[in-house]
């Protein structure tokens, strides 16, 4: 069998809508894109539906379909995907939470939600490295941090639920008391759930405790600064264990590229390979060409290699049309790049989003997004140039997310046969 | 209300991918079908999912879908696809086998695995009568002769178990001893299975012991054949009950006309009405014009004539697109043929495939399959030939195997409403 590959571009909120200042074009279809409209014209395309018609996705979940899995069954929240996006390897029956250092007072009162904004990644080692691991009543905890004052919080141990308060009080709320969820009257938990609140707040004075000691809070007050001597902690839910990608397609190799942690979680929660880049922001500007290249190294070790491009949502959100043109024909040169690599006749192309962004809504929208597959012997439709209203008349027009990667996965030869 | 009749062509893995001695066209593209295209013209077209977009199908779960089932609410395997192909009616918790006349020693070893190739008819006849409906414990064996050494086998009775480890060794394995699977130390199967397995050893070793005796191997022996004294089996599973196709569609009258037996078979077990001749060979060379005859005798009968035909399959697995567009040709002679008949204006048609077989990849793929409608009434749409490119712009594009039949069965007036 030959060594097939792929190179799958996710470029995020990509999908648009006409834009008046773009003489009613979108984004895609006002940028110069010379590159993907031959792998267009050469393919097939179409509008494809990250998780189903008429429905609006967040990032997490368009990329959960995108991978070729349906949300509904597991999703439990950001909790589990930060923790798997700070390397936390999850196990069925934990529950996660997002967490921030912070700095309370001797009444447990909020004085600053970010601890000063900590940042110094050596002092923030140090205080997770002297609570993490901890054990108390047959339950564990397991901290990892992420960026700045972020970190992940995971209670493990049997009979836990994932269905709690915030201890968090708000982003508007410093100088209020932290919140015990156990001791909040009206809260009306499961047995499972009241028994991990019990815990959770057991782990979180025992942090207040120790921390309330440490040198690096010491040196920090000497030095004017707020002390990180608690972690407020909110999302709560049990842990999302879906199965792993390689269960329905055996030993495919999947890379995963993004400067965005929150991808790379994804995709590690489904047995991908993460990488990432000091240069890879996750922003508007980003290491495009990095990126690129990064694929072109990996791309003789695995199947299918994703690249994550964050640039074109944020433009979606801002409003910045000519801008989220800009970076779509950055895209076009990622792809230019790969074209002119030795072999790349051989290889899969394919592009699409986790969801629209339309610059006039500033925010998510349920639009299908524009999306295509190129590569050897895929069938070649009537579609010309990549664009919202061209790929309408693809052959991949109204697939699913997963549908497209089942369809790329069975371009690669990984697909089962139902029956015989 | 009218007598509406419908003709519906299968082409087994019709769908194909560009071929580049093709110019880059698709066998059925490359393929001359005036009748087809004027159908096409005429009617609504489409690349429909037999299961779901992106899913790989087999010749026997593409089919259940084609006539309207989901495959994944009873599918148990061959098994019970060659007990309903034999002729065997299967009722809820029979447990059916693929069987191979053999031939062992005494000690039970495998001397040849095909009885040596035994097809005499009346042999296979007389051996059989000699054993089936054999009644042990309150469980009875069935058996049905299929072409040449295959056997249908069949154990019914209470309390029985469908995952049964196979008697027959194994295809490479001639010399080595028949498995007896509840003497298999690592097996740990159900009390359904263990006793499953347990009847149909004692079965086995009964059978074995009648055919020692059989006048008919006594013969084989004198002349210098060997003989057919066990019955090797494969593949066991729950019998496959689906619902009557009458339940859905009250009173409709299904014919299926098809020289594999697979196809009958599948057919059987909806409740259609399975044709054959001894010309319809399921392979390369059949007798195109003998089954579109076949189909017109039939029509008075029927509401609905489903129409088989293998060889497009065979020239994918086999990379032979020249031969396939040949065979798509002698296709549009069938379709030539029904349409010259008297009264054919007042008759649908409707043409797809349980798969796609690209020839490049020799096997089957996900691809969607190119299908059309056409006869009275029937919506017209922009597609105007027929081939994998032209269909993505019609009216069924993107339907499933099963919305296709729920189509045709609408047009002929069986649909039930939902509602009121």
């Amino acid at each position: 069998m030959e060594n097939r590959k792929c190179i799958f571009l996710i470029a995020d909120g990509l999908g648009d809508r006409p834009v008046k200042e773009m003489n009613h074009k979108t984004p895609l279809e006002y940028a110069k894109t010379p590159t993907l409209d031959q792998l267009v014209a050469n393919g097939m395309a179409g509008l494809v539906h990250p998780y189903r018609a008429g429905t609006r996705c967040g990032t997490d979940w368009g990329h959960l379909c995108l991978f070729g899995y349906d949300p509904e069954k597991f999703y439990t929240g950001r909790g589990s995907i930060e923790a798997y996006s700070a390397g936390l390897e999850l196990q069925e029956g934990d529950v996660a939470f997002r967490g921030n250092l912070a700095t309370i007072d001797e009444n447990l009162c909020v004085v600053d939600r970010r601890a000063g904004r900590i940042s110094d990644t050596e002092e923030i080692n140090q205080l997770i490295a002297e609570v993490n691991g901890m054990e108390m009543d047959g339950y564990q905890l397991l901290l990892k941090p992420l960026t700045e004052h972020r970190v992940a919080v995971v209670v493990r141990g049997k009979g836990l639920g994932g269905k709690l308060p915030d201890t968090d009080p708000g982003t508007a709320c410093e100088g209020e008391k932290v919140v015990n969820p156990a001791a909040i009257n009206s809260w009306k938990g499961t047995d499972e759930d009241r028994r991990t609140a019990e815990m959770l707040w057991k782990f979180l004075m025992e942090i207040n405790r120790i921390w309330s000691e440490s040198p690096v809070n010491k040196k920090r007050i000497e030095n004017g600064q707020l002390p990180a001597n608690f972690i407020l902690t909110r999302g709560s839910g049990k842990a999302m264990v879906p199965p792993a990608f390689t269960e329905q397609y055996p030993n495919a190799k999947v890379a995963v590229i993004a400067g965005d942690e929150t991808i790379t979680g994804i995709g590690r929660m489904c047995g991908f390979d993460g990488y990432s880049k000091e240069s890879f922001t996750g922003g508007f500007e980003t290491d495009y060409m990095g990126k690129a290249k990064m694929a072109m190294e990996l791309l003789p070790n695995y199947d299918l290699v994703i690249v994550h491009v964050k640039g074109t949502d944020l433009c979606g959100h801002d409003n910045l049309p000519f801008k989220k043109a800009e970076i779509i024909e950055q895209i076009d040169g990622m792809f230019r790049y790969w074209m002119e690599q030795e072999g790349s006749e051989n290889w899969y192309f394919a592009m699409t989003a986790d969801h629209s962004t339309p610059c006039c809504r500033r925010d998510h929208s349920a639009d299908p997004v524009p999306s295509f597959m190129a590569g050897p012997d895929v069938r070649k439709d009537a579609v010309e140039a990549y664009g919202e209203r061209a790929c309408a008349e693809g052959i991949i027009d109204q697939y699913t997310g997963a549908q497209l990667m089942a369809t790329i996965m069975d371009y690669l030869w990984f697909s089962k046969k139902y029956g015989a």
